[in-house]
């Protein structure tokens, strides 16, 4: 399958051109960078977890970021609840497992929210993929200590069992569907040294999720946008500080022209 | 009523000297950058929000902001206590009412916080302060909606049923406590794209109520004040990253020179 | 005892060879600033609170900082259950007691983790340290109302009081484990009109304390890389906003040569 048969910048155009609601109940540590990666790729953010008030949030969204990073009780509640609303509604779910493996508490919770809530999306770094799919004892915590490659399998596995598309992202990243995969070889190494990269990379994933039906497509171009634009901030800040605040740029100022000369992907069906 | 009328560099050069305390309790995605605007505007703030001890810090600070961006029930809570101490000791209140008509939680924190605290300032765009008015039946959440002008009506209205100043921001900040009106034409677009600019005009609102005791002045010279400082950071950066730290950077720049130069908006009576 | 005694630039390099993960139990405030300050020094962040899951976590981890910010009951129950556990597990604990003494709820915590988690490093401004030795009646809150100068007394006495090292920053940093006591002349006026330049200060003599088990020149070290990269980042940016992220670009650029050029230290015997 050719890399022609994905336009990311028609899914990225439409995107733009919509703006849709994107409702995060994400990690505190994110929360800011998280809603001004959205607001700069021509999203519109929506943070809020109150329990009392996700049911109505999430009806006007047009997709629901769910991120573990900062876990407790009221918020797993919250989580289950917007989740479990936004699925009846067919309101797209992302879930971002941070840190699942290091604790029995973000196991059990992300393994939960997985069976209750069916998530179109899953999107972790390896080692988290690997810690869902039951293929490590542990890992070190929020970072990745195993390629993208050693997650492949459990990838594919976590999709066919769940029905999802599950995107690991790493030095290159890999979204599968269980039919299809994606290889992409977009994105710089800074990234890594910026916290919340990942995260934002969810929530992106999400604003495209709102906007294109099919799950795969919407990862994969989510993942080349961010990738791209942390090429261009790459061009234009050298360390963690200025890089973070280059990639919020990279997201506005990535046009068309920059995805067809730079964009680096493949999608082929699996077998 | 001529533009003279008001000194605004006058009372930023109060604000500068006194450096007042200013205690938010505000939502979890704008802390870090709400913190930042108001230290390089030269006020001092402190972030605290347990019920314990909300009291004892509001007693230091010269204002108090409240900010309904993340509630949840404790923080309700914490407002209204803290809300109703500085009412008591005659310490100015602000109100930021995020969101308020997306939901029963919100539209119904909102109205309890006004009844009960009484601010002296309520700071919101356009489709919050119609949200409040009961002008409409509901709003899309965090953003804005409708324009300045459309919620005129409905400020006006506001501010005269609670005794208070309603600022309306947006692409024309409209500022009135009933008697008089200001129209601030100062800003830019892209304060729009950066997450938490209103949140900051509110915090910066409350630095400058705990300056000028007029609260009506307070809230235009705070719009004039921020509404420069994002032109100031317009000519400097051109992508939502970068404007947001250039943001912060203008509300240190800015200068009574410029105040002069770029200050644009008319104050009148009402009728 | 001469500056060469204590190699700042080998403890940096150890630092950034090992990476290690500092687990942060802090305010939402600085919660982003502080994991990009760890990221970019070249340290590893978790920021985790949930008390089901903090022993897990800060067993992974090369050091736990405690930070009392934006306090709450249930977060000071999570602070102190990670602190027993980390300290059974002789893994260092650095405890930044903000804002103590302007509030009974700060003072009575900060108090109460001094005596039952037995921190092995205290960073503080002034008037903390002077508030937690008991020689003030109160401080204005989170700003620093004395000069280090005026901390010194109190910050021996709490250090042979608990055998810890106490580190009180401000214009002059003052380091002291009650034996010995270090003075570094680092830093720029600009780190006090950036939110959480003292909570990331905390955070980073939390992976040195993770790699160089003497506490003293841990935090000694600790403050003299973060002031070298406090005037690395004032050779960039003048204003706060930008200042802040230069910081963090700071932490990461920050050199041997930078440190052997620029580091301006002495430690002796107390006597």
């Amino acid at each position: 399958m050719p890399k022609q048969s994905l336009d990311v910048a028609a899914i990225l155009a439409t995107l733009r051109a919509r703006q849709p609601l994107v409702h995060n109940i994400t990690n505190y540590v994110v929360m800011n960078s998280t809603a001004n990666a959205l607001l700069a790729l021509g999203a519109s953010p929506i943070m809020a977890h109150a329990i009392e008030e996700v049911e109505e949030l999430v009806e006007m969204s047009g997709a629901l970021v769910l991120n573990l990073g900062t876990l407790s009780k009221p918020w797993i509640a919250a989580m289950l609840k917007a989740g479990l609303h936004a699925t009846a509604k067919g309101i797209p779910v992302v879930l971002d497992p941070v840190g699942v493996g290091a604790s029995r508490l973000r196991t059990d919770t992300a393994r939960s929210l997985l069976e209750q809530v069916r998530p179109v999306i899953l999107r972790g770094n390896a080692s988290e993929i690997l810690a869902l799919g039951g293929d490590m004892g542990g890992a070190r915590g929020v970072d990745a200590q195993h390629t993208v490659a050693q997650a492949r399998q459990s990838a594919v596995a976590l999709a066919k069992t769940w029905g999802m598309t599950v995107a690991v992202t790493g030095a290159e990243d890999y979204v599968t569907d269980g039919r299809r995969e994606a290889r992409i070889r977009n994105g710089h190494p800074l990234m890594g040294r910026v916290t919340g990269t990942g995260c934002a990379a969810s929530a992106v994933t999400g604003a495209f999720a709102a906007v294109e039906p099919d799950a795969f497509n919407a990862a994969t171009a989510a993942l080349v946008v961010f990738g791209v634009a942390g090429e261009w901030a790459a061009q234009r800040a050298q360390h963690p500080g200025s890089y973070g605040i280059a990639l919020l740029d990279g997201l506005d100022a990535v046009t068309a022209e920059d995805l067809l000369a730079d964009a680096r992907f493949d999608v082929e069906a699996t077998n």
